[in-house]
């Protein structure tokens, strides 16, 4: 654990079909950020391909990658050459027909194999219109996770946990200082109009919270742009049927039609203990938002905003209940 | 249980020194808005008394009163009058020593006395430079309640409760699909310059998470006005003594010299089951603070947001840790 300041980056980027582009597009930018400075960098969720989960297709499952495996060889490599901490995304192969969606920290400091020093596998799994990720990935069975880097003490949590008070607040409890949260969130085209800044403004203030309520810093990556789910898998493009959501049989929101994909909202940004926006991103841009994070912050404001302190430990038995009839 | 919107009003208020006439106040302001047409109404945190727990003093326990009590009877005689329901938070005297910071929902509907739908003891107690809660108040050991009342399925909390996504959740797991905070909540003269904006930030932020991770309408009220904590007891003028700081051997923050009291900053707000802002209350007025809430839009939001459907209940075991080192 260190108490010198830590430089975050994040990189907000966009996916293209290819897998291999992707990697090298990410391995490029995590160069470029260990170059200014950064500490410790964190990728956005499953980096590697365009979000292929807006359609059920087992044909996808060959996106899967052991852990350690090509990408955490390649990340590595970068982690160990510039000594700096790096967490990146991944579909986990974990055996025939168990896969996870898996946050893997990668830390020179550590002498496992490509220096992973820990892994987060996915706990909470959505499943929406064109968000079906409950087909591809089994929910994570590690629980939830602190790590003490070269960069701080970290905890990942990935996309659809951000709306979780109880996984911040898990991973707080287990000593974590800032929470990372690998995302892949856009807009429906079609409700964008209506509902977009109120989406995005409420996954920027659950997320704040979670900063608030724990003291700690809070650091959210997504990419960015406007996908099909287009992926190249050996050498053919998969790609969503366009009218898949006639096939599919999506009603209500949606009309059949061709395929509308989605847009990646991007909005990257970082948060201090107290919930205030460090350094925020665009909506439409490629871009590595970076900020300096003072671990004596989060004492500081745990002192002076005490919720530590007076958690009723002793009321909160409901919280392990689904619901409580 | 009702289906039709419901009318909430909260009452921003600001406290004077002598108790009968906060009583009064409250009271005329319940009346208005149920002339205009509330069927919940929500008073703020200890509206009885100016904000007495800026010093330590045992003469200040002749404030508490029991539930059922004068307070409840004035307010239940109004809410019975207009047919309304009326959250009151109390210093209750429950025993010689035993004293608890006390919300009662006051409904025409139930035929207990004074209308005692129900009460909730504050859970979270802070102690805090001007806020020495803990000497006053006995933490409560009811737990999280939710309340089926003829204006809506309700939960009350009490101020340092809403830093605590644990309250919000069980109350909400426990039925209720609005949450109500009255709360006294102020800014220190001293520091309001350089971190005023940020705290009322967090304070709304963490509140409008509440909503969003859960689904529920949320609704603070705060009081308003500076204050010293001047108490009317038996005639005589309690105070906060002019070198209070200085006794408390208060250092750090605060410097010794006259008591600058509390600036309570007012704010009172509706949010949506999104978190989305239906009413906002100035920083300076006393104001009645209103907005018709649909029920359905618990329903609809959480169909579109399904967070409770996959919550990771076997994964939460670590939330009644106090630390997990």
């Amino acid at each position: 654990m260190t108490t010198k300041p830590t430089r975050v980056a994040l990189i907000q980027m966009s996916c293209e079909p290819d897998p291999e582009v992707n990697l090298a597009k990410a391995a490029a930018r995590c160069q470029e950020a260990a170059f200014a400075g950064a500490t410790i960098i964190c990728l956005p969720e499953l980096f590697r391909a365009q979000y292929f989960c807006q359609r059920e297709d087992h044909a996808l499952f060959a996106l899967t990658e052991s852990i350690p495996g090509p990408s955490t060889a390649a990340l590595a490599a970068i982690a160990r050459e510039h000594n700096v901490v790096i967490i990146a995304s991944l579909f986990e192969r974990r055996a025939p027909g168990l896969y996870h969606n898996t946050a893997v920290t990668l830390d020179p400091a550590s002498s496992a194999p490509d220096n992973i020093a820990g892994i987060y596998r996915k706990m909470h799994i959505p499943d929406d219109p064109l968000y079906y990720e409950k087909f591809y990935f089994t929910p994570g069975d590690l629980g939830f996770r602190a790590l003490a880097t070269s960069a701080g003490r970290v905890g990942t949590l990935v996309c659809w946990d951000q709306w979780y008070p109880e996984a911040a607040r898990e991973t707080a409890l287990r000593g974590a200082e800032t929470l990372f949260y690998p995302t892949a969130i856009g807009w429906h085209p079609a409700e964008k109009a209506e509902f977009g800044e109120a989406q995005y403004d409420a996954w920027q203030t659950i997320q704040r919270a979670h900063a608030i309520a724990n003291g700690v810093f809070v650091c959210a990556v997504n990419r960015v742009g406007h996908e099909l789910g287009d992926v190249l898998i050996s050498g053919q493009l998969n790609r969503v049927p366009p009218t898949a959501n006639e096939v599919l049989g999506m009603t209500g929101d949606f009309t059949a039609g061709p395929n509308p994909g989605l847009e990646f909202w991007g909005g990257s940004f970082i948060a201090d203990p107290f919930g205030r926006i460090l350094a925020q991103a665009s909506h439409d841009h490629e871009e590595i938002l970076t900020a300096d994070l003072d671990p004596k912050l989060v004492e500081t404001t745990r002192q002076h905003w005490p919720f530590l302190r007076d958690r009723r430990i002793d009321g909160y038995t409901g919280l392990t209940s689904r619901f409580i009839d």
